[in-house]
């Protein structure tokens, strides 16, 4: 499971952490839980975050897959809402658009436009840590342009 | 989410709670979830039982439903993994077959044949509940055969 922290506060947004949760591939699946748990917990008592943005996927081809990402997502999900997080889903065709402007980019595209926007020296071209970058990118966005369109409208 | 405390060392064994977590119907994903872990925690604090059997369910009409199923699941896990319990899983066909004799049993027979196995009183009507009931003795049943064959194989 990838994730990453940026803050939003600056212009454009800053890459604080990221990396991978570190799950032994030989853990069952209930360890995997408590690894990817455990991880997040001590992720949220560093940073402090006031968010977390997850990728909402129903479909998969392969249904077993699924149904353990959707576990995680849940243990995610429970570990930010415990810490006081706010938690937003996006589908990845959600990330895409507000990332590239186009719902059916590739992820050469997501992680050029990545690179631009936050002004990174070199690409992520790790795919699970692009994703959560892409990911929280999005959320600043769409928190943005929140923002932007209820100030426009006072 | 039905849930349900079997003793196991009683014969039949016995039911020592059983009910539905309360979950507002107008709770976020997330709050939800955290309703469940909090219900969790408190019946693994009360009862202390040594493992969690769940049902697994790759399949379901709805994808949308079945991700917010596996959530919920992945949330269960943790809780019982971080109580030090162990977890098994099976699928409704297993249980089934288990309880019944019959992988392709209906929700009748199923709650027939808990209300003659375990000699309640009156049946369980209420289907969540009764799966939790029948998840429960499905592991009783497993770990009981498991003991048998070891014993026979020594």
């Amino acid at each position: 499971m990838g994730y990453a922290l940026l803050d939003a506060a600056s212009d454009p947004p800053t890459i604080l952490d990221r990396g991978l949760v570190p799950v032994l591939a030989s853990a069952s699946p209930a360890d995997r839980l408590v690894a990817i748990a455990n991880s997040l917990d001590a992720l949220i008592a560093r940073h402090a975050p006031t968010a977390l943005a997850l990728e909402r996927l129903y479909f998969n081809k392969n249904a077993k897959t699924a149904m353990r990402v959707a576990e995680a997502r849940g243990v995610a999900m429970l570990c930010a809402a415990r810490g006081g997080l706010t938690v937003a889903e996006y589908t990845p065709q959600e990330v895409k658009l507000s990332v590239t402007g186009s719902g059916s980019a590739d992820k050469q595209q997501v992680q050029r436009m990545l690179t631009l926007v936050l002004a990174l020296d070199e690409a992520i071209t790790q795919d699970n840590i692009a994703d959560a970058v892409a990911i929280a990118l999005a959320h600043v966005q769409r928190a943005r342009f929140g923002a932007a369109v209820a100030l426009a409208s006072t």
